[in-house]
C-alpha cells in the first residue's frame, strides 16, 4: 500500500468498512451474528444453517438464483431510506382538499396520534383473541362500537370493517342472507360514491345478486326479487334527501334498507336507526385518521338486534371473568368463517381495529359537544360557500346540505374551474360538466372559502366568507338531530390531554404487545415491526393525500408502489400485482374473481368448482363462496401433506368443471410438502387455476417462490410477512400476485383506474373491490421499507432464521411434547405445531389451560385449536433473539413439568394453577389463598419473571355467560354493573 | 338576517363558531370548562375565580392590563402552531456539518428516538429523587455513568452535567477545591474549543481565578500558584498531541489535569485515565442526540476516586433495599448545594438525564464493535481526507488525528475555501486565514469526502476517496488504546431492535411519570408537556442545525429565538433576555454575573454583598458564591415571608457593599408577599440590585410579573412555567430577563456573538456561560410552542389555575393537614406546605412515610423536607383535573387515616404500612404475611387503584448502605451481587 505520508504504521482501510453501519438487517434478524446463527444450526443437529435450510426446503422447488431487487437489490441502511421517504414525499403535491367522496381533512389530535398511532405498544399488538391480556384495546372497541351505535342510532356494531365501500357490499350480503338468497336484487341509489356503487357491483357478480343502480325514484320493487336497498345520506354530492317513502317501498316488500352515512354529519342529524333504515355502515376515517392516499381507515356497519347472527367481523362484547368480575371480550368470534368456512356469510378476518381505536379515541377526545362544534363549522362553512355562489349566481344543487355543496358553474365550465382550484393548490371534484362539488373538513377555514370565492368567480369576489357569515344560518330542514348521543362518561371525561394521555396510557398497559415479548402465534408471523418502517406513515406528504386528487399530484405514492409492485414480484415469481386488496382474505376474494374472470373470458363459465384441502384456513373456503364457487374438499395424509389420490380423485370427479384449487404453502401444518409442484401440475392438467395462500410467506422468501412451485395467484399478507404491525387486529393489506395470462383480470377503480402493476396492454378488470385504487396506500410504505431495508440477502436471511428459529425451538420443545407434523428430514418450516391433545386424558389439561398459564409465564399463546383442534401452533419469526426464544421454551417446559404434576398427582386435578390461569394481581394478592399451590407457583413461576412481569387483568373470561348476555355497547355509566346481567 | 335562500330556518352563523376548534388552552388546562371552575372556586370559599384571584395577588403588584404579545396575543391552535413551525423550519438551511468543535452529526437510533426521547413515558419523570419508582432510569444513569468511566479510564463519572464548556469549568473549580482554593492559577491550552476556553475565563472570574491560555508548551507551573491545566485531546484543531510532559510537569507541582475529549475518539484512543489525567470531561452528544442548534445534551464529567466529595452534578449509586435485595438510587444527592449552600461547590441542579439516557441507550445499542466500527469509519474518511489534501499539494496541520483534519489551503485562502464548501451545502471551519478543519462523523460518506475534494481542488479532483481508500492505512501513532470497555452484558445483549424496544419498555416500566399520575412536587410545576409543544424538536430543520453553521443558516432559530424573547419580555415586565443559560441554576449564575459587571461598571467593584433569605432555594447561595459574592442571610417571619425587619438591619450594615438581593416570588413557601415591592425599594435605595428566583412564575404570568414588582433580573425555568418536560432530571433551560440597565451586560458568545435580546447598542458582556450561544436552543421550541398556543388570555388563566387547583387542595386538605403558610386572606399561592411534623411526636411518622406510602396509592410525593424540613410542599398546576386533584387529595385523606390509627393505636407503631411503605409485588404476594394489616391494605388501599395500580420494583431503599459501599458503574455481570458488599 502506497503511504499518503501522514501515517506511519496501521491497517489499510476497505472501502467495504467506509459504508454506512446502520445496517438493517442484524437489527431485524435478532441471530444474525455468525456465532450465534451456528451454534443453534448446531443446535439443531446440523452443521449449519444452510444445511438446515437444504434439509428442509424441497430441492426440486428451490430458487437457484438471488433475489433480483434491481436498484434494490443492495440494503438500504435506515437512514438512507428514510431520507428516500422524503425524497418520494417531496414528490407528492398536498393539496388542501374539497373532493370529499368519504375522504376528509382531519386533524389526528396529537396526543393520539403519538401516544396510539405511533406507539408500538398500540400498533404491535395482536387481535384480542387473549381476552385478558388484552382489555385495553377491548374497552377502546366497545367505545367504537358505542360511538357507533350513538351515532347511526341502532342498537349494535360491529369493530370495524376494511373500507366503507365494502361496508356496502356486505351489508349487501346481509340483506340477501336475510331474503335467505332467494331475492338477487340490490337496488342502488346512483347518488352513492362511485366507488361504493362499483364493489357493490363486482360483489353482487361473484354472490349471483345483481345490482341495480338508479335514481331512488326508479326503484322498481314490483318484482318481489328486492332484497335490499342502498342509500347515501348525506349523498355524494352532498345533498339532503327525504327517503321515507323509498324506505317505505322497500319496507313493504321485505327489502331492507341499507345506507351510507358520514358520522360527523350525524352530530347534526336525525340517524339512519331512527330514519327507519335497517343497516347503516360508512367510514371513521375523518374521526382523525388520516386519508392516507385511500387508507387505512376503520369503517363500520350498525344494525338491529335481529341482524346478530349474519353481521360480519369482530364484535366486543361484555361479560364476566372466573370470579364474576365484568371483563370484555371478542364476543362474535365464534361466528367467523373460521368455523363456519364455506357456510360464513363474509370472509371478513382482519379488520382495521387500529384505526378503529384512532376513531374512537378521537371522539372520546372531544365528546359529544366538541364534535358538534366540529360540525358547526363544517357546515356553517358550507353554507357560507353557497350563500356566495349563489351571490356570484351561481345556483345549487340541493339546498339542504351538511358539508359538501354542488355547485352549477354552467354548462361545460366545470373542468375549467377544478383546474383554477388546482391551481391556487385547492382540489375540487368535478360532477359533471357543469357542476362542481366542494366539500368542507375539520381543517377547512374562513380563509378557504375566501379562495374558492375567488375559484368560482374567476378573479376576486366583491364579498368575503366573513363578510357573509352574518348573513347565514344554519339549516338540517327537517333531518335536524334531536336526540342525545355519546352520554356515557368516557365520552365526557377524558377532554384534556393529561387526562387522555392518562387514559390512553392505562389502556395500554392492560395489553400484552411485541413491546413485551414474543407473540408465538402461528400463521401470523408476529415480526419486528421496526420504528424506521414505520416513520414514513405520519409524514405530511403521505398522511394527507386524497386517493382521488388528481394522479399528477401523487408522484412519489405512484414511484414508491410501482418499485413496490416490482420487487413484489420478484420475490413471488409473478408477472403482476395488484395493490387493491385490504386483507388476506380480500386477496383471497380478488385472486378467485381474477380465476373466475378468466375462465369466463375463454368461455369457460362453468369452471366453478374449488377444491380446498381440509387443513385450509377459514377464509378460503369462505372467499371461494364469494366468488361463486362450489367446494370441494380435500384430505391431508398423516403429515399433513395434501393427500394426492383424494386429490386425484377429487379433481378426476370435477374435471370438467374445475376451477381452482387453494392451496397454503408451505402448508398450514407447518410441512414444505415436496410434491406441490405435482399438485400443481395435476390442477393445471385439468384446466384449472392454482390459488396459493400467501400467509406462509415467510417461509418462502428468497427460497422459493409460489411463481416457481407452479400456483397462478397468490395473495399476500403484508402484515405478516412484510411487517405490518398487526395493530390489534388490523389494518392489514393483501395484494394479490398473478401470472401473466390473469393480469388482465385485475381489479381496476372507476375514479382511479388502476390494473396490473406492472401494467398490461390487456384491461378486462373483474371490477373493483376496494374503496381505493390501492387499498390501504398509506401502510404500503411499511412494507416498502422493510423489503428495501432488507435487500436481497437480508430477505433470504430473514427466511432461513425464521425456519431456524422454529427448527430450534421445535428441538428444545420435543423432550416434552410432541411436534405433530414434520417434513421428510425431520425438520419443520417456520412454525410447528405442538400436540397437547395427551394431556386431555393425562391430566385433562387442554389447549386452553396452557395458552392460558402461558399469560402467568409473560407470553401470549400460540395459535389455539388452528388449523388442528386441540393444539398450539408456534412461530417464532427470525426477529426474536436466541435468548427471547429459550424465555418461552423454558416456560413451556415448565408448564409441561406442570402438567406432569397433575399427571402424578403432586397438583390437584381440578384446583391447579393450569386450570385456574391466569392468576391476575387481585387473586394472588387476595388475603384469602385458597389455592394448594403457592403463590409464587401461581404469579413468579419462573425466574426470568422477577426482572419484568406483565400481569393480565381478568381471570379467564367466561364466554358463556357472554354469549347469553349478549351486549355490545357501553350501556349503562359504570361497567361493573355488566357482571349483574345473568 | 338577510336569508340566502337556501336556508329555511335555523341559527345564524357567527363568525367566531367558525375559527378553528383544535384551541390548545382547554387542552393543557384541564378544569377550563366554566362550570367545573366556578364549582372549584366556590368549594374554595369565594364566588368566583376572579374574586379568589383578587383575594390572593396583592392588588398592588397585579398587572393592570393584559399581556401583549403582539402578533402571537392571540392563541394559535395546535395545528396553526405546527405549521407555524414548519415554516420556520424551512426558513433554515441544513448543509452537511464538518465543523466539528463539540458537535458532530449522528444518527439516532429510531427506536431510540420514538420510545425514549418521543416518548412521554420517559420524559416526563422527574429527577429520580424517589428512587423505588425510578430504578429504569437509575439503571440507564448508571449505564451512563458506566460507558463514561469505561471510555475515559476513569473509575467514577456523574450522571451529567450541562455542557462540555461547563463541564471543564466545574472541573476547574474542582481543582481549585482541591488546592483549598490557595492556587489560583488555571492553565489553559490555547487548543482547546473556543467556547470551552471562553466558558472557563468567565467562570474563573467570578471564583477569583485565573485563566492563562497559551500553548501547553508555554505552561508555567514556576509560582506554585496552579491549581490545574486543562488540555483538549483530540484537540478542537484535531490534532492528537503527546501530553504526557505537561501532565508529568503539573503533577510535579501537585496541579489536577483535565483532559477534554470525544467518547467516540476514546473508542480507538488511549483514555485520559490512562495517560495520567485526572479529570475527563467532554459531550455524549454525538451518541444519538441531535446537534439541536447547541443543544440539550449531557456533558460528562469522569475521574479518580478520591474527588469523589467534590464531584459536581448527580451521581446514581447502588444500594439494597429494606429486604436486603438491590437497588439504586441517587447517591450524591445529599451533596448537593442543597444542603452545602454557600459551602457547594458547584450550583448544579437540573443536569441533562436525557439525554444521558439516549447517549447510553446508543451504547446500550451498538455495543463496543458497534462503536469501533463507527469510529474506525470516521477515522478512515478523515484519513482519506488527509491523503487526498496531500495529493491536492496542501499540508495537513498533523498527521495524528482521529476525525478532524486541519488543512492549510495557502495563506489568504481559506475563507474563499469556506464559501465554496457553503455554496455546495457543505459546512466546514476557517481555522485561521489559511487553514480549514474538516471533521468527519457517523453521517459522513465517501461520497461527501468527494464533494470536499473538488471544493480542496476548486475544481474536480483527478483522484475519488474510493481511489485512494486503499492506500490509506488507519493510524492512531501511539494513541492506540489496548484497553478493553463497555464489556458489561448490558452492552453486549440488546443489538436487535425487538431487544432493544423489549429493554426500553422494561425500564419505562419500572418508572412512575406523568403518564400516570400527576407529580405534585412542590416548586417544580410539573405541569403537562403536551405532545403538540414537544413535535418540533425532533424535525429535522430545528434538531439537525450546528450551532456554528453560518448565522444566515440558522435564519427559522434566528426568528424564533426572537419571538420567545419577546414574548418573554412581556411576560417578565422586563427589557431584555439572554436565552444563554442551560439551568434555573445557570440562570442566577448569569444574572448575578450581570449585576457584578454593572457594579463595577459603575466602578463599585466592592458592591459583593449577596443578601439571601434562609428560605431560598440552595443553588441561590451556591451560585452567589460562583459569582464572588458573600453572602448575609436574612430571617423569614411566621407567615413566611421575608423578616421586613431583619433585611433592614442585614442592609444597613451592609449597605456600603451591598450587591444583591436574591429572592423567591411567590415566595419559596407558597406566599405572595404584599410587601415584596417595599423590600425591593429597600435594597434599590441602597444600591442593591434585586436578583429574582424565577422559580415559581407559575404564580405569576399574566397576574403580575418581576418586572412590575421590582426586580432588575429574573431567571426563568423554562422547564418549569414553560412546559419543558423534566426528562428525569434534565434538560432544562434556564434564561434571564433583565431591566434595560442591565442588558448591555449579558453573556455573549466567542464564535456567535450574541447579547441582549432585543440587541442593545451598547456590549460590555461579563463573558461567556454557555458552550452554544443560545443553550439548548433544540428546546426553546417547547417553550415557544406553549406560549403561542396559550396566548395572552391562556398564559394568565393557566396562572389563575394553578392558584385555584392548589387552593383547592390546600382547602380539601386543611381539615386533616396544617397548612403552613397561607397569604393574608387565608389563601395560598400556586402550591403549599402540609406540616406533618406533628405526627413525629403523635406516631413516630415522619415525611419521608408519607412520600414512601403515597407510592402505594400511586403518587410521586410531593418536595420532601424543602423548603422546610420535615414538611412536604404540594404543587398541582393547572394541567390537573379536579378528578386528579380529588384523587391526591382522596390518598392523602385516607394516609391521615392510617396516622390517626397508628396513634389509637389500632395499627402497630413500628409494623405499619406506612414505615413499611413502599409496598413491591415480592411483598405482597410473599407467600408469608407477617403485618398486622392486610395485604389489601398494603398494596390497594383506595378504590381508584382497582383502575390502575403503579408497582414500585422496590422496597425503601437503604442510603446509609449506598453510602457505606459507594459503588456508582456496573461493576459485575449481575447486578444482584452489589447486594453482597456490605
Ligand atoms: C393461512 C391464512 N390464510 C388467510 C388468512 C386471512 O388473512 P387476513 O386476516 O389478512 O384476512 C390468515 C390469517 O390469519 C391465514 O393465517
Ligand atoms: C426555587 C428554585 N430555585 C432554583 C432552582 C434551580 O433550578 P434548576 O434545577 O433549573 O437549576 C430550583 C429547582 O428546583 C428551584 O425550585
Ligand atoms: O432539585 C430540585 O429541583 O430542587
Amino acid at each position: 500500500a502506497k503511504s499518503n505520508g501522514y501515517v506511519q504504521t496501521g491497517r489499510s482501510i476497505s472501502v467495504e468498512s467506509l459504508r454506512p453501519s446502520d445496517s438493517f438487517i442484524p437489527r431485524h434478524i435478532s441471530n444474525a451474528p455468525a456465532c450465534i446463527e451456528g451454534k443453534m444450526a448446531k443446535d439443531c443437529g446440523f452443521e449449519s444453517l444452510s444445511e438446515l435450510i437444504d434439509k428442509t426446503v424441497p430441492t426440486h422447488i428451490r430458487k437457484q438464483t438471488e433475489l433480483d431487487l434491481g436498484q434494490f437489490t443492495e440494503a438500504m441502511t435506515e437512514n438512507k431510506f428514510l431520507e428516500h421517504m422524503q425524497e418520494l414525499g417531496s414528490k407528492n403535491v398536498v393539496n388542501k382538499n374539497f373532493i370529499g367522496m368519504g375522504y376528509y381533512g382531519t386533524l389526528t389530535p396529537t396526543v393520539i396520534l403519538r401516544n396510539l398511532l405511533e406507539n408500538p405498544g398500540w400498533y404491535t399488538q395482536y387481535t384480542p383473541y387473549q381476552a385478558e391480556i388484552s382489555q385495553g384495546r377491548l374497552e377502546s372497541l366497545l367505545n367504537f362500537q358505542t360511538m357507533i351505535t350513538d351515532l347511526t342510532g341502532f342498537p349494535m356494531a360491529n369493530a370495524s370493517l376494511l373500507d366503507e365501500a365494502t361496508a356496502a357490499a356486505e351489508a349487501m350480503t346481509m340483506c340477501s342472507a336475510k331474503a335467505n338468497g332467494k331475492k338477487p336484487k340490490f337496488l342502488v341509489s346512483d347518488k352513492c360514491h362511485p366507488q361504493t356503487i362499483a364493489v357493490c357491483t363486482s360483489r353482487a357478480e361473484g354472490l349471483g345478486l345483481e345490482c341495480v343502480v338508479s335514481p331512488e325514484a326508479d326503484f322498481d320493487f314490483s318484482g318481489n326479487d328486492v332484497c335490499g336497498v342502498l342509500l347515501q345520506y348525506p349523498a355524494t354530492d352532498g345533498s339532503l334527501n327525504e327517503y321515507g317513502s323509498v324506505i317505505d317501498a322497500a319496507h313493504a316488500v321485505n327489502a331492507k334498507v341499507v345506507m351510507a352515512t358520514d358520522l360527523l354529519a350525524l352530530t347534526m342529524l336525525t340517524p339512519p336507526g331512527e330514519l327507519g333504515a335497517d343497516i347503516a355502515i360508512g367510514s371513521s376515517q375523518r374521526f382523525g385518521v388520516p386519508m392516507g392516499y385511500g387508507g387505512p381507515h376503520a369503517a363500520f356497519l350498525a344494525t338491529a338486534e335481529e341482524y346478530k347472527r349474519i353481521m360480519p367481523g369482530r364484535v366486543i362484547g361484555t361479560s364476566i371473568d372466573q370470579h364474576g368480575n365484568p371483563a370484555l371480550r371478542m364476543a362474535m368470534q365464534t361466528r367467523e368463517q373460521h368455523i363456519r368456512r364455506e357456510k360464513a356469510t363474509s370472509n371478513i378476518c382482519t379488520a382495521q381495529a387500529l384505526l378503529a381505536n384512532i376513531a374512537a379515541m378521537y371522539a372520546v377526545y372531544h365528546g359529544p359537544e366538541g364534535l358538534k362544534q366540529i360540525a358547526g363549522r363544517v357546515h356553517g362553512l358550507a353554507g357560507i360557500l353557497a350563500a356566495g355562489a349563489k351571490e356570484l349566481g351561481m345556483s345549487v344543487k340541493s339546498d339542504l346540505f351538511f358539508d359538501t355543496v354542488s355547485v352549477n358553474v354552467g354548462g361545460g365550465k366545470a373542468a375549467g374551474v377544478v383546474e383554477a382550484a388546482v391551481a391556487k393548490g385547492y382540489n375540487i371534484r368535478q360532477l359533471d360538466e357543469s357542476h362542481v362539488s366542494i366539500a368542507f373538513d375539520e381543517t377547512s377555514s374562513l380563509e378557504d372559502v375566501d379562495v374558492l370565492f375567488s375559484v368560482l368567480s374567476g378573479g376576486s369576489a366583491s364579498f368575503t366568507a366573513e363578510s357573509l357569515a352574518q348573513g347565514v344560518t344554519c339549516n338540517a330542514g327537517g333531518f335536524k338531530r334531536t336526540s342525545d348521543f355519546l352520554t356515557h362518561p368516557v365520552f365526557n371525561t377524558y377532554h384534556s390531554e393529561h387526562e387522555m394521555l392518562r387514559y390512553l396510557a392505562r389502556l395500554e398497559a392492560k395489553d400484552l404487545s411485541l413491546c413485551h415479548s414474543m407473540i408465538p402465534l402461528g400463521s401470523c408471523t408476529m415480526k419486528l415491526n421496526a420504528t424506521s418502517e414505520m416513520m414514513p406513515i405520519t409524514m405530511g406528504e403521505f398522511a394527507n393525500m386524497h386517493p382521488f386528487a388528481p394522479e399528477d399530484q401523487a408522484a412519489g405514492y405512484k414511484e414508491m408502489i410501482g418499485n413496490l409492485a416490482d420487487i413484489l414480484c420478484e420475490v413471488t415469481g409473478f408477472d403482476a400485482m395488484s395493490m387493491q386488496p385490504n386483507s388476506g382474505a380480500s386477496g383471497e376474494y380478488a385472486g378467485l374473481m381474477a380465476i373466475r374472470a378468466y375462465h369466463r373470458n375463454n368461455g369457460d363459465y362453468h369452471r366453478n368448482v374449488c377444491i380446498i384441502p381440509v387443513s385450509a384456513h377459514g377464509t378460503n373456503p369462505a372467499s371461494a363462496v364469494m366468488s361463486g364457487m362450489k367446494i370441494v374438499t380435500c384430505k391431508t395424509d398423516a403429515q399433513g401433506n395434501v393427500d394426492i389420490e383424494d386429490l386425484k380423485v377429487k379433481v378426476a370427479k370435477n374435471a370438467e368443471n374445475l376451477g381452482a384449487l387453494m392451496v397454503t404453502y408451505p402448508s398450514t401444518y407447518g410441512v414444505y410438502e415436496s410434491r406441490i409442484d405435482e399438485i400443481c401440475q395435476i390442477i393445471h392438467d385439468n384446466g384449472g387455476q392454482v390459488y396459493m395462500d400467501g400467509a406462509n410467506m415467510n417461509a418462502q422468501v428468497g427460497l422459493t417462490s409460489p411463481g416457481l412451485i407452479g400456483a397462478d395467484v397468490c395473495h399476500l399478507n403484508l402484515h405478516k410477512t412484510f411487517a405490518i404491525p398487526h395493530g390489534g387486529g388490523g389494518p392489514g393489506m393483501g395484494p394479490i400476485g398473478v401470472k401473466a395470462h390473469l393480469a388482465p383480470f385485475l381489479p381496476s377503480h372507476p375514479v382511479v383506474p388502476t390494473g396490473a402493476m406492472p401494467a398490461v396492454d390487456e384491461k378486462k378488470p373483474f371490477g373493483c373491490m376496494a374503496a381505493a385504487p390501492h387499498g390501504s396506500s398509506l401502510i404500503l410504505a411499511i412494507s416498502y421499507a422493510y423489503l428495501v431495508m432488507m435487500g436481497s440477502k437480508g430477505l433470504t436471511k430473514a427466511s432461513e432464521h425464521a425456519i431456524l428459529n422454529a427448527n430450534y425451538m421445535a428441538s428444545r420443545l420435543s423432550e416434552d411434547y410432541e411436534i405433530l407434523y414434520k417434513g421428510e428430514n425431520g425438520t419443520v418450516a417456520h412454525e410447528f405445531i405442538l400436540d397437547v391433545r395427551p394431556f386431555k386424558d393425562s391430566a385433562n389439561i387442554e389447549a386452553e389451560d396452557i395458552a392460558k398459564r402461558l399469560i402467568d409465564y409473560g407470553y401470549h399463546a400460540p395459535t389455539m385449536s388452528w388449523p388442528v383442534t386441540g393444539t398450539l401452533m408456534v412461530e417464532p419469526t427470525e426477529s426474536e433473539s436466541k435468548d427471547e426464544l429459550d424465555r418461552f421454551c423454558d416456560a413451556m417446559i415448565a408448564i409441561r413439568k406442570e402438567i406432569a404434576m397433575v399427571e402424578s398427582g403432586q397438583l390437584d386435578p381440578v384446583n391447579n394453577p393450569l386450570k385456574n390461569a391466569p392468576h391476575t394481581q387481585d387473586v394472588v394478592m387476595a388475603e384469602k389463598w385458597e389455592h394448594p399451590y403457592s403463590r409464587e407457583m401461581a404469579a413468579f413461576p419462573i425466574g426470568y419473571l422477577k426482572d419484568f412481569k406483565f400481569w393480565p387483568t381478568t381471570s379467564r373470561v367466561d364466554n358463556v355467560f357472554g354469549d347469553r348476555n349478549l351486549q355490545t355497547t357501553l350501556c349503562c355509566d359504570d361497567i361493573s354493573a355488566y357482571a349483574q346481567a345473568e
